[in-house]
């Protein structure tokens, strides 16, 4: 009989709901055993009650607790961010299994001391959740970079752009997030230290952005539209933008440009296949949240992360990536705030300017 | 804990297989427990012993036998399309739930034997396979029309379009197929009856078709391009496409043109959504067959059957439409072979003309 | 100094003032000398005082007179289909080069008339103003498919489909237009002549339609939606619709399937390159009328024109093709009417069926 | 009759031979009557003498004494960037309307001395040719935007992208262009300064580039793919791409981004509406150069021009920003060279930074 991956789901909130069920329905190879959110969640416990329990899944209060369910062999940490670090290690301690919603931290350092963590434990398998590395498209654009046909890769240009969400949700969310080219364009930043090389060395990072729709960012340090460019040693360039205000709904993109071609990943958004003829013109909708665009990318992340557990492979990146990325998102976001271009010497140090 | 429902799969070949994972992995409340293929089939008992064995799954190689299976509730027919009619009415025999590929077969009266068959057990959920019916895309456009978003839906144009296969597959294939009215433009004609409503009833059917590549279809009545043009009672028309020659893939799209406003559904079909740009222009892929446009399709019908079984709740439509589709597809093939046109009086009887 | 071409444009009409202006300001090499519009037409001779007569352009209410203009050595005739015929055989036989709107009329032996009698004056230029001939998609398409790139064509599908007007004008318009296949697809089946070749014989027709919006089409036995079919003599199928109820705008599409590739001609119709995200969506609007979409063409149609008078070069395309569209067109709307398959033997000539 | 105005055309190479046709052929309200270009230049006296000369158009190898003839209004300057601005002047001297192909000067100082000698003159009408104003897409999104369809813009992103030339030419052409970014995005800038608003302040200018197809472009201080960052004061940002490496054509776009939606110019290039589906996919080729996609403009920009001449009417847009369009531009590429972040104060003048 087939071998299962004993996995808890650490967090219950809107995308880890999601992982939760992604274990449990979608993922063969896997079992949840056991899932955790805090006593006061009671939302999510309702949740957990009506889809959960109905499969012999186990709710844990407390973490520590969970993390002695005694089949336990991975965790999903899909808590707020600013509890991601801790709780990896911890699972990585107790000598399991990790799949980490992205980011580690919005610390360099917090997110570093994530890696020592797994360092010491080599058998495990512990990765950030890069969903868009997952995604067919992306991995098919990938594949056609990698066999020629482009030539060498040389600008890559990433976006990230959430619905407008009028409720004010976003200026809470900012104080937490680390700002959005950490909490959006770490994503596109992934995606330039895949398609550039996980070894790409940054040279330079520049900001700007506005507020044009909340101006209430600013308390936080951030803002609702951010353009971010990225240098990087060996002539590469790679440039972001961020938006919370896009009327039509989320759209990420991307674009590769070699020296003999470029490709494009999802530049014409859709979200189903039907286009409206009316009084008004053509219309298409698109999906609203990130999840529309990606759900199936997650699945793939729950499936391949348990193939990696289970038969002792590679996962297919690596967790010091997810450091290069948020030291790339901090600095932009430093240099959105500062107004000053931040440069790094050829080992990726930065240069600290005495006279600024 | 959950109850689930028991399935069986019969056949594993291209089409058998998929329904096997499908229920295996991607049906969270089914188990599938037994699936039956002819001793003779080597190939497909290496792919069970490989994929299915190590879940617990049990091989028949006797369809009775398989029906006696003690947990069985619920039968997947999907044979060849000459065993159809005969293997989901020994299912229905034996009291099991029955999802049977389409169509229930290339002729009338033995589609409409499997109807007479379940009427007599109406505790028993049986379903022919429309896979477009579960389609989101399908749906998001059926729901616009539902909504009045085009007023009175008027004109239907589908077709259903095979890559080229040089391989003379199609020729062996059209033997056993019905022709290329009932294999392909079934899908169309159930649409056309989904659109305009299960109760439509047909006034006319013509067809024309060439064999643009295949002349040996010729031997089996069958052609390669056939263009079919159906009339139904109420002013409504619904006029299809199929073919076995588009040299870039399956593309498979409908238009529904309506008072007030027009619906397409994959108009533009796509594999991924990356776009190449290249000396030779922007180009795109897309799906080889009919499955990579609408994998997720079966898995929704899937997860529905199975849910309607467990729950006792209606299926999303009837078992009698499976039988209004063939007989209009088995009107244009005679159309197409006869150079006639067919006529149907407003109860939907034929008309013969008696000198002709 | 320069030679140029004196022409007149008989009719001030929508389609004539157009034709006055392309030869006025968007034809080098011609001179726009004369103009005729009936005494009676007071919006007509409005615009001809504003736009024509500062020019020095000469104004006529008599079409026989103006063929009298001592300089005259072309007209185009944009006049009412009607009197096309009439109008250009007497320009014919004045001595003038022709450029006649579609459809050279809606009677098969009239358009015939005018074939005659250019016949007899083989130096002068007579042309039907097919304008899709001149248009730079379908002259690329066609070139594409001349250099072999889709191997042997061999289905056509191409449709003619205008803004729906609620006005009524469409049924006003139905007593004269000779049907909505003579009147829309006339453009369709000439496509099909020239993409299958200008010798291609019919075979068969067949049509069917109805009234969605305009019930009072039938008086004058037209519809506002029709779909035709015609099979050419060597395995060819050409497949037609048009309506008269697009809400988006005008949607004039062709596509060319052959034995290794298929063109599309204005699969995805645009008004000008601009795209809006909005809250419902993504957003185009397209042309809601045909120059819209073929107004270069007809500037294309009036420079060639005056080349091939100029230069005594050879028009590209011959005039007999004019009678063809026309007599498949009557053929298609006969059969629309009369709910029967016309066919027609290896010359073209037509099978009467004595017992029907 | 009509009056026209007696325009000559300086410069008969590539750009300077198509104004030339524009309004000799397509500007009804002009007549072309002399053109110039130096008497070494073989090639296009060739042309002059085909094209040109028979219709009456009068050759000068001497700039100074074109500017004589006798009839002459207007002059077109079409010549090499250096010599625009002294042109420029001396028909502004001469009393001539001018239309001066963009850019006025690569220098912001020379720029504003051609306004400073149409300032002289307030009777002529004195234009730079940024042909992209008189483009319909961009007037369509303009239009939208001026009636609040997307609220405030807040965001501006446009490229202009050449299509890869691997002879060298873009090396050499380095040397007088001013650089990527006052050559290319001179045309972004500009729509930056239309969208945003004329009197739009700069606030900071940042760049970055890299030469990866032709280092030589070094020796220039130029490169082969640009990104600039713009901010104005207000709280908007443009931000730009530059590039000679695009493998199959032109493609140059532009979205804006506001607080209510977003507009897109050509985000899908398309050369015409043709698209071949062939074994490996959908495929649209696209212009391979600017005047595939701006024809048209540049015949609007002919014919408002001389409306604007003729009737003493306003221009569509001030000269005084094609000063700022290159201080714009200038500004970028030495940012590109520094690696330095320019900043400018709330009146647009440059703040120096003592300690850098």
């Amino acid at each position: 009989m087939i071998q299962k991956l004993n996995v808890a789901c650490a967090g219950l909130g809107r995308m880890g709901a999601r992982h939760a069920l992604h274990f449990l329905e979608k993922t063969p190879r896997a079992e949840l055993v056991a899932a955790y959110c805090p006593a006061e969640a009671e939302s999510e416990i309702t949740w957990f009650n009506q889809r959960l329990a109905p499969f012999g899944v186990k709710l844990y209060n407390d973490y520590d607790e969970m993390l002695k369910h005694p089949k336990l062999q991975a965790v999903v940490v899909a808590t707020v961010t600013t509890v991601h670090a801790e709780q990896a290690i911890k699972a990585i301690e107790a000598d399991k299994h990790v799949l980490c919603e992205k980011p580690l931290s919005t610390s360099v350092e917090i997110s570093q001391s994530v890696v020592d963590a797994a360092n010491k434990k080599p058998h495990l398998k512990v990765m950030c959740g890069f969903s868009r590395r997952f995604d067919a498209s992306y991995r098919d654009a990938w594949n056609r970079m990698d066999n020629g046909s482009i030539g060498r890769a040389s600008v890559l240009r990433s976006q990230t752009c959430d619905k407008l969400d009028p409720s004010g949700f976003f200026v809470e969310y900012a104080q937490f997030s680390g700002g959005i080219f950490v909490d959006c364009n770490i994503h596109d930043i992934d995606l330039a230290l895949w398609y550039f090389g996980q070894d790409s060395i940054v040279k330079s990072t520049y900001a700007v952005g506005i507020t044009a729709v909340q101006p209430d960012l600013r308390k936080y340090k951030d803002v609702d539209n951010g353009v971010g460019v990225v240098e990087f040693w060996g002539g590469k360039i790679a440039y972001f933008y961020s938006s919370r205000i896009m009327a039509a709904g989320q759209h990420d993109m991307t674009e590769i440009i070699g020296t003999e071609g470029k490709l494009t990943v999802n530049a014409n958004p859709l979200g189903t296949l039907v286009e409206m003829s009316e009084a008004s013109g053509v219309r298409r909708e698109i999906p609203p949240h990130y999840y529309g665009r990606f759900a199936e990318a997650f699945v793939t992340e729950a499936t391949e992360f348990t193939a990696a557990c289970l038969d002792s492979t590679k996962l297919p990146f690596k967790l010091t990536g997810a450091v290069q990325a948020v030291k790339i998102g901090c600095a932009l976001q430093e240099s959105l705030n500062s107004g000053k271009k931040i440069e790094f010497d050829e080992t990726g140090r930065r240069i600290e300017k005495a006279a600024l």
